[in-house]
């Protein structure tokens, strides 16, 4: 799992070449239809195809590889914090997810059911797993005898199948991939802790540190709560376009799947007690948030952390210069891939230099070298950011010797640069509004920070006039008394609630 | 996906305290009964639970630590020889198996099939995938346009789903977890090459470097070639009770898929052909041929490489004296991990030491350490090898100084021992036979060495007589002429075929 390095036998991300020389490279620019601009780009990027049946994805090597960087460091998180991996069966019997009440009813309009196997019709109809609370709930109830047992701590990555009425890709599709952990405790102190630590520790820093995304820490309010679950936290994204994505959520489930289950524990006195359960997920969405929050006109834009390729070295060059160029970018590679940088050399022979800067800039690759043969003559190469930092010059040329410190360097604040903008960008378009019309301007391009009442129904009320819904209660905000920004009563939670347009 | 270090936050395998204690934690010898030691086995050493549909499994985390540890290694290999990792989808349209007639012939008795979703009944019944080539191969021929985008090295990790009638734990479960390698390639050549590289360079050498089997590569008779495929290749390993089980397989498929997918290219001059596609497989499945490689009377034995513990440390002491020691251990096991060894420190108050011993030589920890006051006291620990090596104690005092390093070289010689212990053992159980009763009385307890006539009336008479089938027509055998060993008929492969019981 470790670096992509260039060299003999080291992988590729391969194009479709026919495709490459005959559609245009460019992608409907984001300011200008920000939906379509998203809709072409993860398929000219070559993330994402779309699957056989509708709302499927199949995600080809360039995204999956993202997805393997995203999950190796949410992985050795995980594993950190001592949790343990364990993998639980895809197909559940129906009767499991009937008892939890509020479980079956949030989740029946998009079951996947398989009801036919063997040749034979089933006796219990079988559901592909939309979450596994229920199956791991069962296996809980069977490990969990003594307080000794407690905290029980365990994660799964799996597919889950959720019918999805308007899917896109990566944000919401009929099957996706993702982590589940699953956790059982003595009590709720316990569980609380647990539920905070995977939103905080694991959840929020993995993606600051890794998708540069400037997520914002919250609760959800009750009508955006996980079905089955007690109190649900998120980590919430903006976007380019001022909306909210959900990265990533922590449910603390109280005692509702100890019961339905019969997760119990004895005591040092040899009494009988309930446990208290959590369960949090992150899934292959994140990357359609990586995508929302760093892209821009020219395409995507990925963190160094997170990319494929951090490096691509384009050789220019023809004739019997070619040969020499491409050797010396091949060895430059090597050096890079030694310094532990995920480098690339872009060789191919059919497509000009600047189809390859438009190409790899649309695949979003922080650091572009361009080597001619007057660059190797000199020691040096020209180096282009994907994007122009400030302060700094767009290309610069930097010298072949110290190439690897060099690019190490260039790399880290190109990521620290990311996580600024994003920061900037999230708070300028943050609104802290005091009036409706304050309000409704706010979400129409962006946050608002606003007192609510509360009640679901206001909710329902306020989406239905902006298409906003409340995105969580941050855990940062500050004590603030006052009365709702749609109804007047007065404020339910003690601190303003952000609202926006989600994804 | 590194090591599985001690210290704070380090995971650790928590064992059902109660069960433990309520148990005995032997298993019925190997020796006696191999089916029952086997069946008993994988769940008292808590790598496998029985899920709730008939023929699913849970996979616990010492299970499924061994399976990440066996993934991370196959995952290097499979990425170092150009191959790249993507996502299919896991419901596939039943009319894409139809396209490809051997194919549906051999998976049709054996599928679970979604008929409803999203609270409907479903237009076209969905698969739930068994193996991938149809959906790849879609792809692939939407993918693929010119010469130049060949060969192309797909490969997935997924899980898939399998109707079994006779379900055994890791060996046939309903649903199971892999890596499937898909390529295509621009003719035969290119993709015989791709063929035995899975075997040989992947498969053969994981499997024989990091699970210590000494496996032996052969082509698959026609009987017993994969659903739709030209050539068939497989690695056999014998297990303890003689039989065989077949751990990889890699299938050329000429172009069969490519034809039913319309998977082609143009070459040079403009001209379309069709591809020559592979695949080839390797899954959970190997977890239980690592239990009955080198599983003994007393219960597992696992090869170092793949433990998801190398070493526990045991401390002995009581009173006072169990803080000292305790703490001891617990900076041992750092040191250990410093050194890139998987230490893990039994600190459980409520179990006595010899209990820890057994349960530990049951869940198979290549080495155990004991350290009591007086040991601590004299600068030492006792080494406890889970097998005694020829030559050696079966318990040594061992330098806490140079523990680290003693170590580390004391595992790496308990995994050659494991290899050359099964080879030897494979050696043994293997006969080259010229008569019906030399083979029979072979293959009722290993493998028997026989020329063959090649027709499937012949193999299928053998196997009424012996319950033994042709596992392979292993490459390094020599050529030899002759007559079938059953039926007189010219011997049809120039060299002996090895025929034994399988799993």
């Amino acid at each position: 799992m470790g670096g992509f390095a260039s060299g003999p036998g080291a992988p590729r991300y391969w194009s479709n070449l026919v495709d490459v020389a005959r559609d245009e490279r460019g992608v409907t620019p984001q300011s200008e239809d920000f939906s379509a601009w998203y809709n072409e780009l993860v398929f000219k990027a070559e993330l994402v195809d779309r699957g056989p049946v509708r709302g499927t994805m199949v995600i080809r090597p360039y995204g999956y590889r993202l997805w393997e960087l995203l999950q190796a460091d949410l992985d050795s998180r995980i594993k950190a914090t001592g949790h343990q991996n364990a993998y639980f069966p895809l197909l559940i019997p129906q009767s499991y997810l009937q008892r939890e009440a509020e479980h079956v009813e949030g989740f029946s309009p998009e079951l996947a059911v398989v009801t036919h196997a063997g040749g034979k019709e089933l006796e219990e109809p079988l559901v592909v797993r939309p979450t596994s609370e229920t199956v791991i709930g069962e296996f809980m109830a069977k490990w969990i005898s003594s307080h000794r047992d407690l905290p029980m701590l365990l994660n799964q990555w799996a597919n889950v199948v959720r019918w999805e009425m308007r899917p896109r890709m990566f944000l919401r599709t009929t099957e996706f991939l993702w982590q589940e952990g699953h956790t059982a405790h003595a009590d709720e102190a316990d569980a609380m802790r647990e539920t905070m630590l995977a939103l905080q520790e694991i959840y929020a820093r993995s993606v600051r540190e890794q998708a540069a995304m400037p997520v914002v820490e919250g609760e959800k309010t009750a009508s955006e709560r996980f079905a089955g679950a007690v109190r649900t936290f998120t980590i919430e994204g903006m976007m380019r376009d001022g909306r909210a994505l959900q990265a990533g959520t922590s449910h603390y489930l109280g005692t509702n799947f100890a019961k339905a289950f019969s997760i119990q524990y004895a005591g040092e006195d040899g009494g009988l007690t309930l446990a208290h359960t959590t369960s949090w997920g992150m899934s292959t969405r994140m990357i359609g948030g990586i995508i929302m929050t760093h892209g821009d006109d020219k395409g995507l834009v990925l963190p160094p952390r997170l990319a494929p390729y951090q490096v691509v070295v384009v050789p220019i060059g023809r004739g019997e210069q070619a040969a020499e160029v491409t050797a010396a970018a091949s060895a430059l590679a090597q050096r890079l891939a030694g310094a532990g940088i995920r480098a690339h050399v872009d060789d191919r022979p059919q497509l000009s230099p600047g189809f390859k800067f438009n190409d790899w800039e649309l695949r979003g690759v922080p650091i572009r070298l361009e080597l001619g043969p007057r660059d190797l003559a000199a020691g040096s190469a020209v180096m282009a950011r994907r994007l122009g930092v400030d302060g700094q010059a767009a290309k610069e040329p930097i010298s072949l010797e110290s190439a690897p410190a060099r690019l190490a360097d260039e790399l880290e604040a190109f990521q620290a640069f990311l996580f600024e903008r994003a920061t900037a960008f999230r708070d300028e378009h943050t609104k802290v509004t005091n009036s409706w019309d304050e309000f409704a301007a706010a979400v129409a391009g962006g946050w608002a920070l606003a007192l609510h009442c509360g009640t679901p129904e206001c909710e329902d009320d306020i989406k239905a006039a902006t298409a906003a819904t409340a995105r969580c209660i941050p855990l940062e905000g500050e004590a603030e008394s006052g009365v709702c920004i749609r109804c007047d009563l007065p404020s339910a939670y003690g601190k303003r609630v952000i609202f926006g347009r989600a994804y």
